[in-house]
């Protein structure tokens, strides 16, 4: 990425340079879960590979960690463990969908889905989604899409941190399974979300609660912290577990062991509540950010009911789109910004997308910047 | 697998089995890379996503490790780390073919190729080998099978051990360069060779070495016995260069960040030496493992020039195929051998791959169990 490239030039230079265009949470893993790998490695005992859908506790972990959220009855055999969710995804694409399949994603939308899909053959349909619908997709939408094998739906979304209700994805589910196509449900962002108290669904609306014939590709990347570490998992509707098994093996042998063995620790208490005071962090750097965004006149604003990126529209004034006006503030003032064109060709000229897990120091600083730019 | 399957139920069971069906040194990891997992975990800094090609000192360590062993010149800037030898499969196929392009490879063979390349709608062509050629393909076969938009060429080879020699390789590179074919060399089990004193290419001929234009696939897994890290690199020719960086990032975001940290000490000399040490005790075993088919009949037996398999045809008596008599091997005497089919869907009912990286003990307490089996 353009930006990414710059931020490394401009620190190499000397310059002061915040960035907040990471997607990556900025405390890393739980102590335990790192207190469990650096025993492992201690131990040097050899680990070999694992079975190629996970090693069976991890997989049964999963399953209590789905009744815990969710109240959802999931069996270990109903969990895939995956290489990241990057892993899950092409598993999903690959057994669900065929070449030539029409698969429907939102634009804007997390490019790397488009891409994968591109690279298997399967032809891409872009939902454009806005602030009429809350930045997600509805049913109405789907009917102007043609025949489609696949949705992929992301809540909470990234760029836009969007959600959708528990009715919302029933509508959808059920709009899916009318038209015999495959809901993909990717909830990597599950639990970093900022309900208001006693707002059903606090952790998002796992699509299995309504559609057992969904994928849901999840993740221990975000809620955990653990990126880089590579280890998603999926939950597997039973007409695609042949093929998931047969495919699973073949494209990656195994997720990797380590980072198995050491995520058992995620699901300790003890894992939970450092993950849920890291969340508090982010809801308090989350309002920030919109309160900034606000008082600087951008808008519209995405719904950021999730993840930790605020999607919002910037009063372009001299620059011709976001683009140039990413790259100015970069400039000028030393803050990175994602310009919304990575994420959505069409719109996007006019959005940005800004991270705040780089916590509430950095955003705030960042924001007293980006006033200086805009004044 | 179902011999695999088979194996866990009986030790559950209370038998005593002898596995020699995995494809992982027995060892794990080199000492120093354990060390230095343990202590990255320990120090629970938080790691992140790593570049999509993977961190710049263990791409420029790789390139130096080519020099090591093979002379080359090879920049940072043409390794692209991967989740292991499976993600640099992936890439590369992906990189390279096109849905509907024929990809020829040995018959037998790893499956795993044939298995990824038609998930992504590739058309697998298999070149039968045998003795006559050492297991290995020759430019006559490749002439037979029409026209190739791919080879996917393993030396050494899994199941059969075998390896091209230097000659050999050129002849395979030339002929892909007059075809357009893209020639995949599988490279894994470089370093886990049997060469005579002062033999050429003792660690095994790179693709590098003689055609710029191959992909490279290897691997920390094998020599380095770093199975479940999942880490393996490609070699990545110029004309794939950007087709393989857009891939990268979307297909995987990064190979496992712990790891590539951790694999920085693999190229430490201390390392070198482990494994070259424990190369030795496998050498000693493939000694007991070729005595020990000589003895008992079986035949033709592949070179077994590298990696740690024997392939080799077994004295089938009042069995029809090799798949019956593995079971009977497995449920009258203990010992488990992968049947040939797994690996070649025409001849392999005659053949089983023995494999060796269990260690001496397992091996030779195996070969008593077969005579009296064969008995």
């Amino acid at each position: 990425m353009t930006v990414l490239a710059s931020v490394e030039r401009m620190r190499a230079a000397g310059r002061d340079v915040i960035s907040l265009c990471a997607g990556e949470p900025a405390g890393g893993a739980p102590a335990l879960v790192q207190a469990r790998a650096a025993a492992l490695h201690a131990d040097a005992a050899p680990l070999g590979y694992s079975p190629a859908l996970g090693i069976a506790p991890l997989r049964a972990a999963i399953a209590g960690h789905c009744r815990r959220w969710y109240g959802l009855d999931v069996q270990p055999d109903d969990v895939a463990l995956t290489t990241g969710a990057s892993g899950a995804f092409l598993l999903a694409f690959l057994a669900a969908f065929e070449h030539g399949d029409r698969v429907a994603l939102t634009r804007p939308g997390y490019p790397a889905y488009r891409n994968i899909l591109a690279s298997l053959g399967c032809e891409v349909v872009e939902i454009g989604v806005g602030p009429e619908s809350g930045f997600q997709p509805t049913t109405a939408a789907l009917e102007q899409a043609g025949p489609l094998a696949g949705l992929v739906l992301a809540s909470p979304a990234n760029p836009t941190g969007s959600m959708t209700s528990r009715a919302e994805l029933a509508a959808l589910a059920a709009w899916c399974e009318a038209h015999g196509t495959r809901l993909v449900s990717d909830e990597i962002y599950h639990g970093l979300t900022y309900p208001e108290p006693d707002a059903p669904d606090p952790r998002g609306t796992c699509a299995w609660e309504l559609d057992r014939s969904a994928v849901v590709v999840s993740s221990f990347s975000k809620y955990w912290g653990m990126t880089g570490w590579r280890l998603g998992w999926a939950l597997v509707p039973r007409d695609l577990r042949d093929a998931v098994d047969a495919l699973a093996g073949n494209l990656a042998l195994c997720p990797p062991v380590p980072a198995q063995h050491a995520a058992l620790a995620a699901f300790d208490e003890a894992s939970y509540a450092e993950a849920d005071a890291r969340l508090a962090a982010l809801a308090r750097t989350r309002t920030l950010a919109l309160d900034g965004a606000a008082r600087l006149g951008w808008g519209p604003v995405a719904p950021a009911d999730g993840a930790f990126y605020l999607y919002a529209g910037v009063p372009l004034g001299r620059f011709p789109d976001s683009v140039a006006w990413c790259r100015a503030l970069l400039e000028e003032q030393g803050v990175a910004l994602v310009p919304g064109v990575d994420f959505d060709g069409v719109g996007g000229g006019a959005y940005v997308r800004l991270s705040f897990a780089a916590g509430e120091q950095a955003v705030a600083q960042a924001f007293d910047r980006i006033a200086a730019f805009q004044a």
